[in-house]
């Protein structure tokens, strides 16, 4: 199968368990639950989820239930961008081409309705149907973990506000975009293949894969921020800049982000070669990510 | 033991495992992890970890591992009274009888901290040590559910404040109540009682006691803010009304609020006959929470 009719499959599919899992449109608060869904539902690659699922499958077939888990994961990354678009954060008035959650529905929805996805996210791993033994607490643990302060997406949401205005070293860049975007995409691969009951070398490998994957996304989001424009991306873009952001761009210049960034995503494919053909697909996608316009 | 003896060991105990869990201050992101311990660490009753392990001290010596719950439910009460104090909510400048966590740190930094906190709690949830069978999915969804949309906190939070300056029936109110303040004293009772083993009609009859507590509880609360001084309850008072609050003073008078207030009380120690004895120290902490002063 082509690779963009798989992710416009994966998406479809995605999409409905997303609607079934929210809480509905007419049920109180209204409002909550409205912005809940707006954010969720308003468009939106899915790559964390679908690198989940393909990762997997490279295991076996998916499991039945692991629709629950790669929903949670989609729910944590949508809180994440609620939260971060908040006057008090990075203040964005645009999301995925529409006004972002509190331009919307107002600040106070906003912050709830970022709390209750984070929220849901937990519910619905802690109600995954899968045969013993569970995986449960592992995978809780590990995406978590991911969120977190210590290395995890808040860190990196943190230091990246810290940085605003400052010069950073390489290697501090490097720290702070491993923890805003690169965690929850590592762990997005990871507990996919837990999920899947990987084996230990596998899941390591996998690991390496995610987190060269993850910098390399936020490499080209970087990129992308400076190179394409808001009608495209559906997003305020040239915003870094005026907000004295720490960008690749900014440290090393347009040129060799980009270089970086494709070797990064090469390295990571090459993490991959043990499974052969059963992993070409996350292969594809690595490929793909870097080149997307939007 | 007397009461306040045997409440004020629980505090001590808490408070350390409350610092061994939360992440050290002297780790990056500095700002996070010192407005996290700040907000936690700095005073509080510790009313819903409590009622936790007495919950399960009334089936049995509480089993290893059950600090970890009693400190995650602390750490969820807590990320909820940051969010709730933040500008776009409650804008409440003192806490604790100190200034509220984005008055100290900022108001992305709140945020944040208060995403941390939440996202810890599920993470140090799925570490519980305990022996199989494990009840580990079983508290998790019970906690998210009582944190949620659904009847939950964050349920009553956004209903709190879209009452502001309205008019609202009994009923509407009693709903509030039992979201913001009522469903996690709920699930603190019952997770404690799922964790120590619980039968089925003794689980029952611990969420009826919890649900009638925790609506008392917060009638309480409202009283107080009209009864008693800024400087003795360490939180701005008199604030109710000045924004227009949905309280039982306001729908009810004062004086019959204090009387449905004991009258919960009442029935909810009623609901716990069956247990005699064991059940001595939850009565004691229900009168107690009717009495105090802050």
């Amino acid at each position: 199968m082509v690779l963009t009719t798989r992710l416009a499959k994966h998406r479809a599919r995605l999409n409905q368990h997303l609607r079934r899992l929210l809480p509905p449109a007419q049920e109180v608060p209204l409002t909550l639950h409205r912005a809940m869904r707006y954010s969720v539902l308003g468009g939106g690659k899915r790559i964390r989820p679908i690198l989940c699922l393909e990762a997997a499958a490279v295991f076996r077939r998916p499991p039945a239930g692991i629709a629950e888990l790669a929903c949670a994961i989609e729910f944590i990354h949508t809180y994440s961008l609620i939260h971060d678009d908040l006057p008090a954060l990075d203040n964005d008035d645009l999301r995925r081409g529409r006004p972002t959650c509190h331009k919307k529905f107002g600040e106070a929805a906003a912050i709830l309705a970022g709390d209750a996805l984070l929220t849901l996210a937990f519910e619905v791993l802690a109600r995954m149907r899968r045969p013993a033994p569970s995986p449960h607490a592992a995978i809780i643990r590990e995406l978590a973990a991911a969120v977190g302060t210590r290395g995890g997406m808040i860190a990196g949401q943190m230091a990246d506000l810290e940085a605003e205005g400052r010069r950073v070293s390489a290697r501090q860049l490097e720290a702070i975009h491993r923890g805003k975007t690169g965690a929850l995409i590592r762990a997005s691969v990871r507990t996919g293949a837990l999920f899947a009951g990987a084996d230990g070398p596998s899941l390591q490998r996998l690991s390496r894969f995610g987190a060269k994957l993850g910098l390399a996304f936020q490499i080209v989001d970087d990129v992308l921020d400076v190179r394409s424009s808001t009608r495209r991306l559906g997003k305020t873009t040239h915003k870094d800049a005026a907000l004295g952001k720490a960008t690749y761009p900014a440290v090393h210049g347009l040129e060799k982000s980009q270089r970086m960034a494709g070797k990064l995503v090469q390295e990571a494919c090459d993490d991959l070669k043990p499974f052969g053909r059963r992993a070409d697909t996350l292969r594809e996608i690595a490929r793909y990510l870097l080149t997307r316009a939007a």
